[in-house]
């Protein structure tokens, strides 16, 4: 059997936000305004700051401007809540970015909720899930947006199809899974209570792996010519999906990294866009 | 083999009526208020005016006072959000039920945003909708919350179990799919765009069916054993399993009527107690 086909995130990403650049500028020459994420991240956890870093330049590089809070690691719930909450009523600000997890001491649900629906660019608030959910106009979670954007890119309809996601993460498995079925995929969800994972994957056209463990899709579960989407960063750039084995199985494969990664951020900043461009209009 | 053991659902919800009117009665007489659903009308569908009527009157089977509100079916949707603003900002109204669907003109997904997340003892809200599938403190949709109430009456557990939701709607298939998840069931949701229906569903532990497509699910699709709880409605007390093929399989199974029918009500009025006790003791 030949190789499976790399779906490759960094092009299609670097494609996405090339586009948003532009269309970033023409807002700005237009309105005299420039589209503005607001990052906020909580404490000093090295993998965040270097995530939010990594978002700001992205920013740069899209012609969009971003504005950066930092608030100590001792933060209240309701501090945060009122950050984000006069974040959300100004209007310089046109997208909102929470960093998380936060820490443990903070209502990280009472804080997404803070962040107003129309500037909920990374897609985390009940009303954005919804949006989701019920294939109503509204903003994705970067990465499931990411992947249904990398499947229509590689051509891959959905529709009849059956779709597996492994994990339900509030920001991640549950939310593709929804997309997926809005794009009449016959989707299931499996977890760390599914039993015989190896044969339930096995049903899939395509799959979604998105559970935070190492090769946890091998390629002896992946039916041959299946899709397969490895969301999984673990350690040492390894994904959810034993590559390896996989490639040797599937149609189309996205690759850790370069693969999925690329198109969350590809995604936020261009939901930021669509943001700053409806409140501007509006 | 033998037939499937009957889940009764009439008794399971009188059960859970006469609670809840022991628990509005003393709620009353620790308060002096007594709980109180609204409940909004638009036009004068028949279907809809004898469903209305039901409520109110098992309303007060369970001590709940009911507050009725019918407008006209021309009613524009500014008008009816503007009721449901002012019945979500009513301190003596503690649920709020909008009778749906309501007519084509009308914005019905603004109209169930413009009902408190509070008051949402129906379950139609996004926030009540993520509330679900985060398995969150919240309101549930009345038709999934009585499904799983049955569940568990009848010492049926979905942890690791395969569960087969045919059906995708935003208030009863989409949240039963979810609750099930919550407890830890692998979940498949089915749709008109499923291939094979008949083989998705036959691997189902647990089969939902709640597509309201008369008999869509036959005895031969249900794996022997398998616990079928039928949510569909359709003309002439026909569900959406053909019941008289399938209780020759299935280990447990909901009649029609008599099953899940019941339970809708049953939770709406527990919930109006809930919210009632929440808010008077806020």
């Amino acid at each position: 059997m030949s190789q499976a086909r790399l779906m490759d995130g960094t092009a299609l990403a670097r494609r996405i936000v090339e586009r948003t650049a532009h269309r970033a500028a023409e807002l700005t020459s237009r309105t005299g305004v420039r589209p503005c994420l607001a990052t906020v991240l909580v404490g000093e956890d090295p993998a965040s700051v270097t995530y939010v870093r990594m978002k700001q330049n992205r920013c740069r590089t899209a012609n969009i401007a971003s504005r950066h809070v930092e608030l100590p690691a001792e933060t209240t719930t309701a501090r945060l809540v009122r950050t984000l909450r006069d974040l959300s009523a100004d209007p310089s600000v046109h997208g909102i970015l929470l960093q998380h997890p936060v820490g443990d001491h903070i209502d990280e649900r009472a804080a997404f909720e803070a962040i107003a629906a129309e500037k909920d660019v990374d897609g985390v608030t009940f009303a954005s899930f919804a949006t989701m959910s019920f294939a109503l106009p509204g903003f994705v979670s970067c990465t499931p947006g990411g992947i249904m954007r990398l499947l229509d890119a590689y051509d891959v309809d959905p529709a009849g199809k059956r779709a597996v996601v492994v994990g339900r993460s509030a920001i991640l498995g549950k939310p593709v899974g929804m997309l997926l079925l809005a794009r009449d995929a016959t989707v299931t969800y499996c977890h760390s209570r599914t039993r015989e994972l190896s044969s339930v994957v096995r049903e899939a056209d395509i799959v979604v792996a998105a559970a935070g463990r190492p090769r946890l899709v091998r390629g002896e579960d992946v039916k041959p010519g299946a899709v397969v989407i490895d969301a999984g960063y673990n350690a040492g750039n390894v994904g959810d999906v034993d590559f390896a084995t996989a490639v040797e199985r599937a149609s189309l494969i996205t690759p850790v990294p370069g693969g999925v990664g690329p198109m969350t951020i590809a995604t936020l900043l261009e939901q930021t866009v669509d943001a700053a461009a409806r409140q501007l209009a509006g």
